[in-house]
């Protein structure tokens, strides 16, 4: 198995990947074709048997939000027990026509599934400002109850824009207390940004866990994964995570024992490597990068942003060209007014120090070209202060970005 | 003359083009190629014979700084009288060495015109992190100073980096007590942003003023001007502006005085079409944007900046795609946690209100397509809240921005 494909994760040794498609116990899911897309699956219904399931969301932060967002935030976020999500449409700034639709949906999963329309999550991502189509969803979602099983290949490809691929692994976690499962499904691909964006990612676990503790590991987890990527530091309207915990693998995880570390540890796992790749399924990217800001704590943040966020940082990285000038740059507009001492690393070599360029000759020059060629590229800034220390991961920047966005309406 | 060719600038009245290469009375420059880039002119003199000339300028506020502007900001910057502007190596993050070929051109071409070594200002762009051959900079600066001119063709050339043509303008300025010229060379392309970037503005005058009223206008015109653009929101390290007066004309231009304000206006003018083609010649830019943002005061500069900055919009901006959307999503992610009541029109067509998409039908949907596929579009945005204004130029971001960024080392 492959989910754990970077070099910036690792499978924790409790951990086994089961098919990514899998469930855990008392799970069921659907994908179908509704139209919304041009073609394609494009409304998924994600469902938890049992009674007792609780959940914890988290979403955007924008100041425009999507009518599914602002319908689930004002439902029973710790008690929810099914998600509708669809794509083609992101159903925002639509008014009120755009909440009714997002209610009626909500109603329509509650009824087919016998739930309270309050137990329902919604996610919707695609275009911005047009009517999401009502009785094409409402159909969607009344097919996709009748097609439920216990397996998230149609639910995890209805959710897609233009990612190029599914995001989706199961994971067998083995708890001091017995074995159970983790899954996920995740989209993402563009407007990605520096507080997580158009990203959606569904989390289920047949753990037993009470809404606090489940809010508070999905908080964390989230901090670490998909607060810490930026394709184009977009922050989008409509970004979901919802997690689910239904308890039907009969472990009980208790706050403050080891076994809630080793679900958390599982869970950071997963999150991060599918925010991963997120990144490297960033529109048109090519290769994802990793920058590391050690200093003052005030600052390694901005920092970070700025060095991850730079079209000029990002064009070097897509052409392989390890030019640390333009990190150096792209830095110094961050820390103004102060003496510029900065350490800079691309992938293990110093390349300046106390904001001087070293000296770089021609076989270490291509050494280090030959270095920034790979998949993933790391670069390590030290700024003035103690103390502090962050990390972000990014993607490129590409012509097939620029078409992707120029040329298609999302 | 189509010096003033966007719909966003006009000549003033009592301004007249003459040819854009020629200087007011008293100033000399020249251009020659020494060797610093591959070939072309690269290093560029200009000077003013008149031992009283006055001079203000303006830097960049990144944290790091190229030893140029360094050293320039510890010379007279109100009593220059000559500028040394090179370019195809920027001179930044080079240590003691940096600074000390920095101050030897200011040497040498205090020598060679026989001026202070602190009356001499310097400027140099391009590639950042690696050192400026210093005897080829110096032969530069002697040749070019055995070749001053009352021409300004070669000095223009040979600030340009990636700028598609020289950026430069002359103008006679009718003012009460008599007629002044005003003449400006620009350079500008990438790595243009927030607080104004790698762009360097030379502009010459004849007209007689003290330094505190030119540096006044300067503080004034830089921040209608320059400071109003964005490329690719990055903050250069060599940001250079210097205005030189010389009273060569024999007209006094009195602080307070009608006459202030005529040159003021001529000046302002001259720096805001300046600015617009360095916008215009945006690293592969086809086309040019203003985005208007109307309400609170305190958030009109943010909004602008996040639409202006983002990636999508800009892309958009350059398929001539009238997507909304993302304008709205945009806006949306510098105005969280508040009712987002937005306004949007798009050339002068409403698409948004309160927040909500307008209904647009086929016929119009059309039109709108139409109408952003001109050289300059403009968006007005209005927010929440009262009496602030501002407005923000920027380019579209094209696949051959990613060439240019990608595959060339810049």
């Amino acid at each position: 198995m492959t989910f754990f494909g970077s070099r910036w994760t690792q499978r924790p040794e409790h951990v086994r990947e089961l098919d990514p498609c899998d469930l855990p116990a008392g799970f069921r899911a659907a994908g179908v074709a509704a139209g919304i897309k041009p073609e394609g699956l494009d409304v998924g219904l994600l469902v938890s048997e049992a009674d007792d399931t609780v959940s914890a969301a988290r979403f955007s932060s924008s100041g425009l939000l999507g009518a599914p967002v602002v319908v689930t935030q004002q439902s029973e976020v710790s008690r929810l027990r099914a998600v509708v999500a669809s794509s083609g449409n992101a159903n925002v700034a639509d008014g009120q026509r755009g909440l009714d639709t997002a209610q009626a949906s909500q109603a329509a999963a509650a009824d087919a599934l016998g739930v309270s329309a309050h137990q329902v999550g919604l996610a919707s991502t695609g275009v911005i400002g047009r009517e999401l189509p009502r009785e094409s969803l409402l159909a969607g979602v009344r097919r996709a109850a009748a097609e439920l099983g216990a397996h998230a290949d149609h639910f995890s490809r209805a959710i897609m824009t233009s990612d190029r691929a599914p995001k989706r692994a199961c994971l067998e976690v083995e708890l001091e207390r017995g074995t159970v499962r983790l899954a996920a499904q995740a989209k993402g691909a563009g407007m990605i940004s520096p507080r997580f964006a158009t990203m959606f990612c569904f989390v289920e676990t047949d753990a037993a866990l009470d809404a606090e503790s489940l809010d508070l590991l999905t908080r964390v987890c989230v901090a670490r994964s998909f607060e810490r990527i930026s394709v184009d530091a977009q922050l989008s309207t409509s970004d979901t995570v919802i997690v689910f915990a239904n308890g039907r693998a009969g472990v009980a995880v208790e706050q403050r024992t080891r076994d809630e570390l080793l679900l958390g540890e599982a869970l950071d796992a997963l999150m991060r490597q599918l925010a991963l790749e997120i990144v490297a399924d960033g529109e048109g990217a090519r290769r994802i990068a990793r920058v590391v800001v050690r200093g003052d704590p005030d600052r390694v943040e901005a920092v970070a942003r700025a060095v991850a966020d730079s079209p000029l940082v990002k064009t070097a990285l897509h052409g392989a060209d390890p030019n640390f000038g333009r990190i150096l740059c792209a830095t110094g507009m961050s820390l103004r007014g102060e003496p510029f001492l900065v350490d800079l690393e691309i992938e293990g070599r110093q390349v300046a120090s106390g904001g001087v360029a070293l000296e770089i000759d021609g076989d270490e020059w291509r050494t280090l070209e030959q270095a920034v060629q790979g998949d993933e590229v790391e670069y390590v800034l030290t700024i003035p202060g103690d103390g502090g220390e962050t990390e972000l991961f990014f993607s490129d920047l590409s012509h097939d970005y620029v078409t992707l966005n120029a040329e298609y309406t999302t």
